[in-house]
């Protein structure tokens, strides 16, 4: 505890970017269905869809200090991830913080804990993906840590990962992948988009997919 | 496990397009408090309000191949129901398999578990209610029953049944009682609106329902 | 049980509609960080903000008789406050308690329990904070109280106490703190515009509220 | 609503018996993983192990008067199973309906909701499968049934099936299933024993169900 | 926040440990069914059985710097009872502060949030409801205060008020109401053993409390 | 996936063993106040105190497939540590399983689902720390991986770090760490022990501690 790294090292912006556009179910898709936060975590408005690099935030709870310190480590781009060091639901996070991190190009913030002042937030235009929202007030009392490796919401994530977050929840990407993830994403979105078609046309996955005769076999049975 | 039941019988159309009409609040005191699924499930946007003939799935927890069954099995005007065996909130369905199930007429699904697309699904206009929206991929790999009678999310559903939902929740009405749940929520809906009136003019439901002098006999005392 | 308390007093109307401007989360620092209710009450749309007079209701699980005796307690500009004796989360509020509440000039509902008919209700632009959306219907059997103290969501309410509530919750002000609160919310509203304006402007916290000394000297390093 | 149905049909004495003797994880196995309660209800006290016949209650949210119904329909070797009509931890039941019970030869209770007297059912050796102990009282007013279909945590269950609880949950077997049901899991059983030697001289399951080959097959390694 | 009242009131000694021996069901229905603590507080082991005067605590979440000075206000027969301002599950309390308590002659521990060391409590005999068990230190760091009334587990309490612990969970007693209270409870309980008899014979409940009546005129039908 | 690391490295087993009986408190302390998972994870019975070699288990959710091979892996003081890829409280381990794995000289289970036979394990002294108890059978079909770096229950888990685990819960301690960690922890419980003689004579923590000073600046008022 006590410690900030300060030079992190980021994924390349363009990537990042392409992640973003791909969206957390199909980037959790093409890195093998791994990385996804848990379901607890839900965006305080619908329709933002973003991708950044992690600061990462251990606070202890009920105390913001830390995301101060943080703010001063953003760079353009940048998504804040925090994690309090025992379960919170306290409003760690609101309308002069997304300010301060707006101003310092930050494009959202991701924490197992609550937040406030979302009307605010929404206007803002600034998501926040969280557990609860609650005004509960913190203190500014203890010491934490800013980007060191952190478990937020069931994920192990690493500062300079790239976090991707959209309606369907949050998903971090290492950052020694992201370049291949990006890749494999745009083939199953390509392949998907065929799919989509056939589909929409009426026909059925059973036959796109081959799968009468495996089912068949496995003992399917029809009455 | 392993079966499917290919002809299953529906309800009357216009009986179903009724019952959507009334919603699920006056649908479930028409059929006298009955056949609610639990609070959990919850719409993934506010707003729709649909009715349709159940084709219920019972699928392993995160195995998504008996979804591919059931698109099948659709009708125009069904509504997919699906029960895990054990509780899950993997993403079973997304914008590939709506697609599919939408062009085949189905009109929403019921998930006792995750969903994903979540956007996509807003779009296209394909309501889901379910217990988690969750990213998290699914396998095809058991099998699991397609058209048998399922618990879902509390309540004991028949395929066949007729599901209406909105945003108050999800109401199942037993098919063979789906004329008669429809001339009871019509005729509740009549009496409601002469009391809405007289509630809107001031009027108290302490006089409208002659509620005082019960009141007063059960003890009830003004200070 | 069965009391009724006719005669509460109320906090004077500018002081309430002071604190609904002033919101939750202000309005709950202002007072020293007291007051909030749970954050498992939820609004059930987005961009409601409110305050009024707590007209508070003692009723037990699945019973909303009560609802209609406080009705008639309802003067212009309050709010109902619901506690259920034992956890409950029917549906005990719809939308010709709505209709009969707005017409007596009430402004919103807070419930540890269940609502429904939230489309009507939304259309109606009457807001709830709630436990539950559930259409389980209640009954009208026991007596339970209106105007007493209550506990509601980890609240302790008087009837008369201010009431606030927006998307980030509901707050309880004692009716005799009121105008002091509103005071000390007001002055901290200014306070922080110039803060905000600061910040936005790429200022940084650590200088603004001069934290870099005592981080320092409480150990931070940084890497 | 209202409804006592009378004579019900039960299982054979000898193979409920089994069934207790079998116990829940080898019965819910030996009908093909069908059947189970909700992991939700837990055991008020560790070692129970029984099985009887179902009688079933359909109750109210916090109103217990259909147990007295029901303990009329109790015959030697029944459990009472109940279900409330919208969800509620209140407490149903205690040491003079558990007397009561026990006098007509009840072997248990089965229950989603709350129970109280814990220390007295204990010493009573009164077994309750619960979702809550809670003190919460409960009313004598409406109607529910007895001995009719019922959804009790997520399984449905009819009066005369038979009921497995111990210290692993509660499972249900259909009546006309149960003696077939009971041949499996005794086959199960038996078959187990013989595997349970090997694996306690230290043999591999890898080895004993021949796994090594499928598990290369799909693509297993070792560094 | 900050206040520490060291001259509470608390009941007579006799009338607690009368409550005491009628045990949290009897009085909370002896009360009116009102004072009961929520379900979620479980106490850390089986057959704990007290009554206490109430010092209460109001601590900061994951702060557990008020239980030192809520110790020094402890007297022969008392209980402390902590809520926090914001939900946690820290481990406020373990080995070293139960050894001091119950050197000051305190009973036991009531606490809304996390507990530890509960093997050691165990052997100590000193018993505790808490809403988790969880190893998480707390700091010394924020005032809170002692013995100002809380609002506990969704109960009002206040310093000097009884409270009653065992197996079913907790319930609070007014101090002025205590000595009636007891008073109820021991006629509750000698009602309560003539009809224990009764029914352990075989009598039905229905027919003890002549309820077939009342039955048959709401309409329950036998078939 | 389907990858299995054979050779890791363990820590020193007098190490371990001193872990085991300073407990799960004392060694979360003295390692900082980390490496705690999550309190849902309850032990099936009381009294257990183990700590051993994490062998991690990452598994699809309700596939039980690879605990079979992470056995094989098992040396003698060993703790098996399963984490599924999405929730699930299906019942991955039993009796046959404790059985085999008991063999080969495993200390226990630590589980992120569910655990099944909990009577058998019981009586067999094969203890379980898991997130429930629920019979639900798993199946074996899709690979995992062992001994690669999980996040079980909230906590970053890589095989070979120390599982210390008691009634409190469970912790792990780095393996790099262990050795460190257990002279502090044997340093911090000399030094509890003359608090607790101190405690216990009735001396006072805000004396034993030099509080009063403190407080007293920070403004606490004594009434």
């Amino acid at each position: 505890m006590g410690k900030v790294v300060t030079n992190i090292q980021r994924a390349d912006p363009a990537v990042i970017d392409g992640l973003a556009a791909a969206g957390v179910a199909t980037v959790h898709e093409a890195q093998g269905r791994i990385g996804l936060l848990s379901s607890r975590l839900r965006p305080i408005y619908p329709g933002a869809r973003i991708a950044g690099s992690a600061v990462t935030i251990s606070a202890p709870p009920g105390d913001n200090w830390m995301i101060h310190v943080a703010v001063e480590q953003l760079k353009e781009g940048d998504i804040l991830v925090l994690a309090p060091t025992s379960p919170s639901e306290d409003g760690y996070f609101g309308d002069l913080l997304a300010t301060s991190a707006q101003a310092r190009g930050c494009r959202g913030l991701i924490i197992d804990a609550g937040v406030r002042d979302v009307r605010d937030l929404t206007q803002m235009n600034f998501p926040v993906w969280s557990k609860a929202v609650f005004a509960q007030g913190t203190i500014k009392g203890t010491l934490g840590s800013v980007n060191v490796p952190i478990v937020c919401a069931d994920a192990a994530i690493e500062p300079g990962d790239v976090i991707v977050a959209d309606d369907d929840g949050v998903c971090v990407v290492k950052r020694a992948d992201a370049a291949d993830v990006l890749a494999k994403a745009q083939a199953r979105e390509a392949n998907e988009e065929s799919k989509r078609v056939r589909l929409a046309a009426g026909e059925l996955g059973l036959d796109i997919y081959d799968m009468r005769g495996k089912l068949a076999e496995m003992g399917l049975t029809y009455e």
